[in-house]
């Protein structure tokens, strides 16, 4: 295997933890409704990031950015709500 | 400016709001120790990924992406050590 075939590998490796790593939290709001210990200026800061993530891919065309930071921005959206609904 | 170079700022900012996001996330939880409400799976899970893109930044010798995620990892393996100390 080529050395640019393990690296994209790995690419794609870390972008599918850093991704599907709010799954867990997303779903445990959902069932705790408890989002006290959660900072409500770090997923609004993160949101903003990740929203300028997806039109940096947008714009160079990468569809592994904006495949990646799509899924990301549902599941932190989901959170930063529940975090302001539930406070 | 040229278009490249709009793209690139574009990318430095959404990489400042992704990684100083968890300043405050760290924060709270070091001044209240409270953290039932974080994922244990999603800093876990965020910190094995984290990790790969640092591996992958120095793979590819991109210092922005070795930069930005040698922070992040500083800050969630903190927010990681006090959750699994204060469960």
């Amino acid at each position: 295997m080529e050395r640019s075939d393990l690296i994209s590998i790995l690419g794609f490796v870390a972008a599918f933890c850093t991704t599907v790593s709010f799954v867990p939290q997303a779903l445990r709001v959902i069932k705790t409704k408890q989002t006290k210990d959660l900072s409500l200026v770090m997923y609004s800061m993160f949101n903003v990031g990740i929203t300028l993530w997806l039109v940096y891919g947008v714009l160079i065309l990468a569809w592994p950015i904006i495949i990646a930071n799509m899924i990301t921005l549902g599941l932190t959206l989901t959170i930063l709500a529940l975090k302001i609904k539930y406070k």
